[in-house]
């Protein structure tokens, strides 16, 4: 069961239990969980609003347990989103399980929900300015969206990412290579950009972006820690 | 020097000499080539105007390595962008290299330009049936945007690519890990996808869609011949 759009049968429909019943009847199989994405944290703005989904995604979850209860089938419950995992709710303490989401590193997006704020977000793509362009009053960068990723289609203010203290610098454009900054206004100072300066950029969504590269290097306090290797799943 | 509107100074501006010189004239510094991305071939429709584009740009960077050996300059010369050395013209034969881009797997993008045709295309992406949605006439793929990308933005008829074998199918929208998939015209015939039958999804963008995985099964004549690990460069 999901109550996300994608996928699977409505709680609230006939078909949720007769399925349940369906697959824990089936000799081989074994029925884990119920499990409810609540994606329509996604349009909240603030814990206010995202608590009050978490809180009706956990009911109708939990409402579904006892039903699977009443007709002795027993298995976990769960929910997830980064957003309504950001902001529990008391009653998501009776759920076996949650799905935090990219809450490990949090992006731009779920600060403009109300997840966290853009200071929480622990993620950053190194890039180095590689061309001057002042005719058309642009950096040149060595980040294109093979670096990035297309996601959140540069519809923020500072388009593709945030660009780590420099918030009058918008991420235009980006080809596979390449990314052109540009300043949300003025003329840049191009004494500030010298090339081979790194820019550090604060990604939309990091599922995309962590998805474009196969290590991460985890530091803190300016020191390297490790390499991380993600399993891709396939 | 480039002639993509990305980057560089145009070879008919002196500027392009001056740059040329100042870096050849640096001690520690080699000039190693002259390179010339045709991006605008990407517009073109067919062998005939890829090729005029061609031949446009083998002779600026001809016609610029005579500037550079007027004063007493040898380096390289090359070109790029996949219609282009698809459909290659005379004169780049005089050219020291070209820049074939995606010639080793081609895509569906490149089959609209007419770089090739849709059977040339060597790359896949394999993904199962996963759910039945006839209330949406649809079927739920185990595909979605960290598999084949977002590159293309849906444009083309069957959506987000082609999927082999089954002309009247179009992938049209993706979440992170999940496809849909529904009928160009008419109900979709469920019995001819069970859960758990595979589909063949031909990419639009195949730099994009590679980006995505980080090993490569080659196979020929059904059998699997290896395993690529591409290099990332990063």
């Amino acid at each position: 069961m999901m109550t996300l759009s994608s996928a699977g049968v409505l709680h609230s429909e006939p078909g949720a239990l007769q399925l349940a019943q369906a697959i824990a009847g089936t000799e081989g199989v074994e029925l884990t969980g119920v499990y409810a994405h609540c994606g329509n944290t996604y349009s909240c703005k603030g814990a206010e609003q995202i608590q009050a989904v978490a809180k009706e995604t956990t009911n109708f979850v939990l409402d579904f347990m006892e039903k699977l209860r009443a007709v002795d089938i027993t298995c976990k419950s769960s929910i997830g989103s980064t957003p309504s995992c950001s902001h529990p709710v008391k009653d998501m303490s009776k759920l076996d399980e949650v799905h935090p989401g990219n809450y490990v590193f949090y992006d731009v997006q779920q600060s403009t929900i109300g997840s966290c704020c853009l200071d929480d977000v622990a993620v950053r793509v190194l890039t180095r300015v590689i061309g001057h362009c002042p005719h058309r009053n642009q950096l040149l960068i060595d980040c294109g969206w093979s670096g990035i990723s297309l996601d959140g289609a540069g519809k923020l203010p500072t388009g593709y990412a945030v660009i780590e203290g420099h918030p009058n610098l918008k991420l235009l454009s980006m080809t596979q290579e390449h990314g052109r900054v540009e300043p949300i206004s003025g003329s840049l100072d191009y004494s500030k950009y010298p090339l081979g300066s790194l820019l550090t950029l604060i990604p939309y969504h990091s599922c995309a972006t962590t998805m474009m590269h196969p290590v991460y290097h985890v530091h803190s306090g300016g020191h390297l820690l490790g390499k991380w290797t993600p399993t891709r799943g396939w």
